[in-house]
C-alpha cells in the first residue's frame, strides 16, 4: 500500500511520549506513600486513566507486587474477565515467560450454563476458570460479578490464585466487590470506590511484566 | 464442563444491573443541557467510567448524534484506533446493518511505514483507514497521534469521515488533539480535557448503535 502523503504532521516518536507522560505523573502526583515497586503500578494506571485520583485510590495487598511478579516469571496463566481486558494485555511480554491470556466469557458452555441458572456469564466464567488453572493471575477490570464469585471461590478453597488484580468500574457492586477483595489474606491489587475499568486492569498488569522482564 | 459449586452467591440479572446503573446515573448527574439523544451518549460513558465531570466533559458537534446514526444505518465501516476499541465494540448490532470494524494499528505494512518515517504506527493507520474507506465512523480512543492526523487528512480532503467520535487519553497530546477537532466542521463526538479512553470511546460508539438498532 501507497501511504504517500503531502507532509509528515508532528514527528512523534512513541518511547518520548511514554517518557514525557511518566515526567508529568510524577511532578503532578507529588508525595505519596507507596513503595517504589507498587508506584510503578500506580504510574502506569494514572498513565492509562489521566486520573489522579483514581491513581491515587490504589491498595496492594502487602505481597502483591511480589507474588505478581514471581506468577508472571514463573508463567502462570492469566485470565481476563472480558475480551478488551484481554486485547490490552502486551503479550509478547507474557510469552517470555511461556504465559498467555485467557477469557472465558464467551465460551459457549459458560454462555449455557450462565442462562440455565440466570446469572452472570461472568460469575460462570471465574468458576472455568478455577477449575482449570491454579496459580492463575486474574485481571478483573469489568465484572464486579466476577470478582464476587473469585472471592467466594477462594474463600471456599475452590480457587487458589497467584495474584488478583480486582479493579471492576460501576455503579452496581463494584465499590462493593472490591471492599470485599480487600478483606481476603491473597495478593490483590485494587482500589476504592466506583472507578475502574479494563485499562486500569491492563495497565497494572502491564506494569507488572515489565518489573518481571527487568528482574530478567 | 461441570459447573457444580455449593452455592450460587448473589442472584444476578445483567439486565437489571443495567438497569439499576442508570437509574443512578440519571439521579446523581442532574439538570445538564445535553439534547436527548447527546444524553443517551453521556449516560453510557458514565456508566463505563463511573466518572461524571468526564461525562461532563464531552462535546458534540451539533450533526453529530444524526450523521452517526446514519452511517451505522448505512452500514459504513467502523475504524478503531486500538485493538481495545475493537474488542469492546457491540459488533452484533453493527452486523444488523452490514457494518463491521477495522484495526489497522498492527498490520504489517502499516508498522513497517511507520518505522521507515520514525513516526507513530497510529498515524499511518490512519492514513491506511482513509485510503481505503469513504464515510467511516472513526473511533479513537487511545492514540492522540491518530486523531491528529485524521484532522489533517480531513483538512487536506484525504479522508472524509462519517462520523468521528474522539476521545484519546493522556498526558501528551490528548487534550490538545481534541481542542483541534472541537474547530473543525464535521460530524465529532469528543471531550475537554486529557481523561477519555477505550472505554469512552466504546460507550459512545455503541450507545450510538442502540440509538440506530431502535429506529428501526
Amino acid at each position: 500500500m501507497d501511504f504517500r502523503t503531502e507532509f509528515v504532521p508532528v514527528t512523534v516518536q512513541p518511547q518520548e511520549i511514554e517518557e514525557e507522560s511518566f515526567r508529568i505523573i510524577t511532578e503532578e502526583f507529588g508525595p505519596h506513600d507507596f513503595s517504589e515497586e507498587q508506584y510503578k503500578v500506580v504510574q502506569r494506571v494514572i498513565h492509562a486513566s489521566a486520573d489522579f485520583e483514581l491513581g491515587r485510590s490504589l491498595r496492594f495487598n502487602k505481597d502483591a507486587v511480589t507474588a505478581g511478579i514471581a506468577a508472571i516469571r514463573a508463567g502462570r496463566p492469566v485470565i481476563a474477565d472480558v475480551q478488551m481486558v484481554q486485547s490490552g494485555i502486551s503479550k509478547p511480554r507474557l510469552a517470555k515467560f511461556g504465559s498467555d491470556v485467557s477469557v472465558y466469557i464467551s465460551d459457549p458452555d459458560v454462555m449455557e450454563e450462565a442462562k440455565r441458572l440466570n446469572t452472570t456469564r461472568a460469575i460462570i466464567s471465574m468458576r472455568k476458570a478455577a477449575k482449570l488453572h491454579d496459580g492463575a493471575i486474574y485481571v478483573i477490570g469489568n465484572a464486579p460479578t466476577a470478582l464476587l464469585e473469585l472471592i467466594r471461590l477462594v474463600k471456599v478453597g475452590e480457587a487458589r490464585p497467584g495474584l488478583i488484580i480486582g479493579v471492576p468500574v460501576g455503579f452496581v457492586s463494584a465499590a462493593e466487590s472490591k471492599e470485599e477483595l480487600l478483606k481476603v489474606d491473597i495478593p490483590f491489587i485494587t482500589n476504592i470506590g466506583r472507578k475502574g475499568g479494563s485499562p486500569v486492569a491492563v495497565a497494572a498488569l502491564n506494569a507488572l511484566s515489565l518489573l518481571a522482564e527487568r528482574q530478567g
